[in-house]
């Protein structure tokens, strides 16, 4: 007898296996947030709700709660006046073991049936989602709306589709008959179950708390594990440490700092420990048809979200001679200048720079800007910007900073934000082993190439598929590196040894 | 274009694909040793190619070999005389990284193509690996024969759809199309490749070196990645731990003891590490319907091998206010007396003895027998047997001592080889607690329940889910305990996480 709730949604599950099967374009949740869509006066009761949760203690019941802790201020600059229940460690483990009891007999089609609803109810509630993602993150809305909420909605499907595509091959049963020639059959009845690893851990980041902790924490209930997400705490204490060491946690799902997913790795032994690290993301430009619409797309990578992106490009390789293009041949400089004018004309309107750059997530990001500046001669230099709606708001446009090959102790490492390096090598294949060391060795979610030769393609495949990068090629519109669909594309490898360990 | 070797063996592969989705009884090669299976000579024939290998060096070309290592004797005892190329593990990884390139390179139907054609290659090879599989673990022939060659070719197979299961599910090429109202639709061409982790280490194990080795080996292979087994070494030095520790090496499939296995899991850090360390297994006797077909099921699991089983059961719970048999109450003493019996009549004849107990691998086991006696009254002493044809092979028979429930010291650890005990403890369910906990805190393979109250089976297979240990229910016929079918059981479990760490 199948679970109701599985049944309810088996149409939408089957939709998501066949593409992720297929993996061509497909989104379950519309990332249009018209009314058409999501129906009138949604946007205005999504806001009222996020409105109505502002100044005041989060309507969240937690077992072992005592006190609250709070203080969160808007990167659009208001506080938000939210408190968040302070809990028992102790006691929050005690009331999981209750409750997760029945949870792990409840077996795939329950996991998977639950899963489903909770996303779909998530789903109705993108607008309030959407605003608590801007004023968390510092995210334009548009994208808070799209990227937080439908986005991270279908990535949250995309690990339940996984969970359900290998929980189903598992029968509950089968009849082992073994022939034993001339005598009776041996014969058994053998019957499967699922067991659940235990509790899972999710340790999101506050860039992107619902797209990258989604689909964690949707793998884990899918397959029939009590999921915690590390609860607020005040800044600086180990509760994060003291939730990873627990023995009943035996999943962790981490994005964040190389230092703390580095600990978790060495310290969680007890549990499978998934982490997303800091990396270095580059661009190979080798030569080019239009340099115009390179540098369009290259400036789009750069500004979306002030770079404060896992995926946003860092490393720009240009050949010192530079390179060749359709119009001529470019100088090293007239391609850094080419890509300076690109983010120039993105981020000239204020109006229109606010909503693709959104604001800085952290003082960290402001002063990452600042010393980034005395690394090398200036291409282009970071603006603050007024915002127009919200004046408080911290808005700075990207920094592009000319250095040399050689300066690799300044460009092999992450500047998380708008901070973007263009370098000068010898030659193509000097920029594409700087990558592929980088990646190796730095880790990496994204590299980029542009070339109008075919060898160079291949050279740039090879340096992918070695160190375990996802390549983007030629990439001129409306698509970009920093972008990753769900059900299509692969967001990380399992094959970088420094950043992804399972 | 598909691969020759592919198409070759994908009727093969189809049924094992089949196979493992249904799990029912299936076998791609035959265990039956018969001439009308294998062919008439085939038998003759491999004895002579075993003989031929005997008293020289051993035909293998290893690059960056210098010298020679050997010195085996066989447990049945005579001097193998055979040596093995001592590598210099740097030309080695040299060697590999050259050759793995292409084959890396190769994709997934080629690496599954090749991976089955070696399979049925070392299928016809079964006689002459039997001998060697019997010469080195001291298994008797038939089993060498069976489980060193089509069982173990069965799991290799087992391992190798599996793998292309997965493999199959990413396509190589994918059209996303994105609408975008009333504007051109986003258009991408993605190509997808599955990129080998890097070079995989087996170290198996010297009991079940093919049974052991080949489903990591051949999972390997089939994924595309370079496989090193454990080269020959001399005893004591440290080739295995200067193997394990290239950065190269990115799998390591390791069977043996728990400090070994958990001396890689803490330093081998560059690698995903499959471990089977020590455990303990356990029956809990609760209730019988017939007591002379539970001692005879249970006999024969702790005599098949002489106990050298990772799977062999050790710690046997009885109440000991006695059990219910259909012929009425059974006394601690009677059911530990049973069970004795079980195992006299079955090895008291030596012809038909050494053909289950084979003989025994090291003197450590020898060693370990003579130290257990010392544990509690013997219930029943271990006796050593002339070989009819091998007199100086070393053969012993089981030993079973009387235990209490509070001797944990004593019986919560491994002791590896013919032993076992026969522990008095409260009541079924302390015996189940006592279950638990040791599969939690010492790893197990099995554990097997004897009751016919339903409850106490559904609170055994509580036991069995909470632990992360396969469980057998009343096993009396001619199934056992520490058998385990390729396509249908599942070896070994994740979930313990003391034992299998992923």
């Amino acid at each position: 007898m199948s679970h109701p709730l599985f049944e309810r949604h088996k149409a939408l599950l089957d939709q998501a296996l066949a593409a992720i099967a297929g993996r061509g374009y497909w989104s379950a949740f519309p990332e249009s947030p018209s009314p058409r869509v999501y129906g009138e006066g949604a946007a205005e009761a999504g806001k009222a709700a996020f409105d109505a949760l502002l100044n005041k203690p989060f309507p969240l019941t937690l077992p072992g709660a005592a006190g609250s802790v709070g203080g969160e201020v808007s990167p659009y600059g208001m506080q938000l006046g939210v408190t968040y229940p302070k809990v028992d460690i102790d006691a929050l483990f005690a009331a999981v073991e209750k409750a997760e009891a029945a949870w792990r007999k409840a077996g795939p089609e329950a996991w998977v049936g639950v899963s489903l609803e909770i996303l779909t109810r998530i789903n109705k509630r993108s607008f309030e989602i959407a605003h608590a993602v801007m004023h968390t993150t510092g995210q334009a809305f548009v994208m808070s709306f799209q990227a937080g909420c439908p986005h991270a909605q279908d990535r949250a499907l995309e690990a339940i589709a996984y969970a359900w595509d290998q929980l189903s091959r598992i029968p509950s049963k089968a009849f082992w008959e073994k022939p034993q020639g001339k005598n009776e059959p041996l014969k058994m009845e053998k019957h499967y179950r699922v067991v659940p690893r235990g509790v899972a851990l999710v340790i999101g980041c506050n860039t992107f708390p619902t797209w990258n902790g989604y689909p964690g924490m949707f793998a884990s209930l899918a397959t029939g594990n009590a999921v915690v997400v590390k609860v607020a705490h005040d800044a600086g204490d180990d509760t994060a440490q003291k939730l990873a060491l627990r023995p009943e946690v035996r999943i962790i799902d981490f994005t964040g700092s190389t230092a703390n997913g580095e600990w978790l790795e060495k310290n969680a032994r007890q549990a499978q420990v998934y982490t997303e690290k800091a990396g270095v993301n580059q661009i190979v430009v080798d030569s080019v048809e239009d340099m115009k619409s390179v540098a369009r797309n290259v400036a789009f990578s750069l500004a979306l979200y002030t770079g404060q992106m896992c995926t946003a490009p860092q490393n720009i390789y240009v050949p010192r001679g530079g390179i060749e293009a359709a119009e001529g041949h470019l100088s090293f400089d007239q391609v850094a200048q080419a890509i300076a004018e690109g983010v120039q004309k993105l981020v000239g309107d204020p109006a229109r720079a606010v909503e693709i750059l959104g604001a800085v997530v952290n003082d960290g990001v402001a002063q990452r800007i600042d010393a980034a500046r005395a690394l090398g001669p200036i291409v282009l230099d970071s603006q603050t910007i007024a915002h127009p709606q919200y004046p408080k708001a911290r808005v700075r446009t990207p920094l592009i900073v000319k250095l040399d090959a050689k300066d690799d102790s300044k460009y092999l490492k992450e500047w998380f934000g708008p901070i973007a390096f263009v370098i000068a090598t010898d030659s193509t294949a000097h920029s594409l082993d700087i990558a592929r060391s980088a990646v190796v060795k730095h880790g990496a979610l994204t590299l980029s190439v542009y070339s109008t030769d075919p060898k160079i393609i291949e050279s740039a495949i090879a340096v992918a598929e070695d160190s375990g990068v996802a390549l983007s090629i030629n990439l001129t519109g409306g698509v970009f590196v920093n972008q990753s669909a769900a059900f299509s594309d692969f967001h990380g490898t399992g094959a970088i040894p420094l950043r992804t360990r399972h």
